[in-house]
């Protein structure tokens, strides 16, 4: 089995309101040095072994996980895991 | 200023119905290596320079970033950034 975690995240300059809404309430809670928040997403996937891990991952961001118009991804393959 | 990630995802056995969900579009995609699937997120804060950083964010976490009943949180201090 391999383990393979997708890191999505906003694109630059893409408005991010639970980010901001999240900044709003640190600072009401007295944190005030937070400047900006950015969100993502991480989607953990525990595949069969495949020949193709990293390529068909990249086809699964493509097709369903992350939305390209206002989304950037990165694919990290980790260590296999027993099964 | 001072970049800093905080990566939140379900503890163990907590049910994650949008894990779910997204493994059984990704299965009618035809992709059926997929065994599981988990979701988190990441929460990226850009801070003004704090003597104490770790200890701040930490304290985010527990008053806000994260339910402490369900969720696990992992802190990441970055590189410095250019303000």
């Amino acid at each position: 089995m391999k383990k393979v975690i997708v890191h999505v995240t906003l694109k630059e300059g893409v408005l991010d309101p639970q980010g901001q809404t999240i900044e709003t309430s640190l600072h009401s809670l007295g944190f005030t040095e937070v400047e900006e928040v950015r969100t993502g997403k991480t989607i953990e996937l525990l595949l069969d072994n495949h020949d193709n891990v990293e390529a068909r991952v990249q086809d699964m961001c493509t097709k369903l996980l992350a939305n390209p118009v206002i989304e950037d991804y990165r694919v990290n393959v980790e260590e296999a895991v027993q099964s």
